[in-house]
């Protein structure tokens, strides 16, 4: 039961209507909304009630000495990304276009040493580390968080860096659907020595507004494609430079191609998991990557520190627009 | 075809034999010793030859650049671990015992932003971050580094933290070998599609003499045990507290039960492929990892910082202690 509304970029009504009562995201395996009515997030763990204190181990929060809903509870975007210091230059690049004071960002995470975590208003910038263990630790301490902030209709997004199949360096793809390392679209999670294979597709509607966005920008193209989330760099992706490899060039380039021709257009290492676990909670999510090389073309990423730089800025520019759009036109 | 000589705790002559000219690590699938006679690291990948330049991206060095042979060439130990934190407190740790200068320690990596690796006379220390692909990553571009560094027998430690069960929290566990998510001794590496099952075994003898340094400690037990190298830290190691749980806490008790009745005595993230890798690369290596807590009794990491800060240095010590018995009867 998808909403059937045709919006596509909002008015203020538009954005009323799809993030607030509107019950876009539907949990087929219940059969009722993925979240509550009043847009915060429902989580089905039914242990959960029974913890006096919750520690959010990794984040270096709790639910006992930290007040969530008063540090947290109006949260709309949380903007995840590898690096700690990619993750605090888009704190302060989102500081700027909201025209909000940037000065004396913190580290909300700091005493845990594990992630790096800025609040600029409505806006969470936090990294994640690379490959999909180390995003979902994040991930689902950041839904846990949002739950007890009563934090209503989050938006995520992932901002990352990728290698591209047969589009040139420096484009954009913002994800539709992610493909594990054996050509599944699920996100394959072992529990108790039995695999649960959890679908992992993002949202439609989200995927078009930014790519409404993205039509806006010259100088680089934005595809909306699959995306193949590997759990390893280098033989995980067809890579002949690790340390270790057996099979051929022509191997290679026969798998990209096979990728390419079941519509992949980028691989990274977190898409699975992050469609999947984002969905599970009912909360609306992108992935939005930039390519730093044509996977056709070679496996080493070889420009420049400040080209890679430029780069990576796409995905936050294209991201940072709607973000604006919607606090001018909702928030302020 | 392993080496017979009964080694337990190094003369010089042992060491010598053992670390020197002595084949103890043989490569099954070619049958022929897996590092070349001098000790240097032999990797059979015949696509690096045609490198003219190497990029280890996520290390922020090349072969172009960097003389890897006069920054690395005298690396004895590489020891990793989670947090970059850590592996700096670690750093000044091992300076201090084999009394080496500690001030004005550089992070090498830092150009990357994705890990910091420090040296320390023949030892250096560096984080992998959280979960195999993170771990992965980092592992095989320093055994790439080395390779080009013409590094002769380095020996790996990982210095972990971990989920214990039914042992007492501070135990510390070497781990024997690792098992996967789905109940295998094996790390599965999917490539171009295919599922590769690489065994994941640790080296018995460095084992048994980390297990001997070991008993010289009072105050905590030392294990060698089976080892879950989970790639979820909720679901995935059966806990009750993620975000998402749809099990009894009768079953995660059956699990943990059954895990522990096959020889299991810790929960981590990243031994599987940690075994594998370096054993692929005929490098020895050892998982000291230290319990923070004992998961039959609970699922929250709930001591104090304090407590975990003092409880992580157990396994740096029994590592600085073995690196410090080599470094004074065979480098000094």
């Amino acid at each position: 039961m998808d909403c059937d509304c045709d919006f596509l970029l909002p008015s203020r009504d538009s954005w009323e209507g799809h993030y607030g009562n509107c019950s876009s995201i539907w949990c087929k395996e219940h059969d009722e909304p993925a979240k509550n009515k009043d847009g915060t997030i429902r989580l089905r763990n039914r242990h959960l009630v029974a913890l006096e204190c919750d520690v959010l181990y990794h984040l270096g929060l709790d639910t006992k000495s930290n007040d969530l809903q008063t540090m947290f509870g109006d949260v709309k975007f949380v903007c995840m990304g590898g690096t700690k210091k990619r993750m605090k230059d888009f704190a302060e690049y989102i500081a700027n276009v909201l025209q909000l004071p940037n000065e004396g960002l913190v580290n909300i995470t700091k005493n845990s040493h594990r992630y790096a975590m800025y609040k600029v208003g409505p806006v969470l910038s936090v990294n994640h580390g690379m490959g999909v263990p180390s995003m979902t630790i994040l991930l689902q301490e950041i839904i846990k968080m949002l739950f007890y902030a009563k934090a209503k209709d989050p938006i995520f997004f992932r901002i990352g860096t990728c290698g591209g199949l047969k589009i040139p360096a420096g484009s954009v793809v913002i994800s539709s659907w992610a493909l594990n390392g054996t050509m599944e679209k699920s996100y394959n999670l072992p529990i108790m020595g039995e695999v649960h294979k959890l679908p992992s597709f993002f949202d439609k509607r989200l995927n078009q507004e930014l790519h409404f966005l993205a039509s806006e920008e010259t100088g680089f193209e934005t595809f909306i494609a699959g995306t193949m989330a590997a759990d390893d760099f280098y033989q995980g992706q067809a890579r002949l430079d690790g340390p270790f490899c057996d099979y051929s060039e022509a191997d290679k380039m026969s798998f990209l191609n096979q990728l390419f021709d079941i519509g992949v257009r980028n691989i990274e290492m977190e898409a699975t998991a992050f469609a999947a676990l984002t969905s599970q909670a009912g909360i609306r999510a992108a992935d939005v990557c930039v390519t730093f090389l044509d996977r056709l073309k070679g496996d080493q990423v070889t420009s420049s520190k400040s080209k890679l730089v430029e780069l990576q800025e796409r995905p936050m520019v294209l991201v940072g627009k709607y973000i604006s759009r919607y606090y001018v036109t909702k928030l302020k």
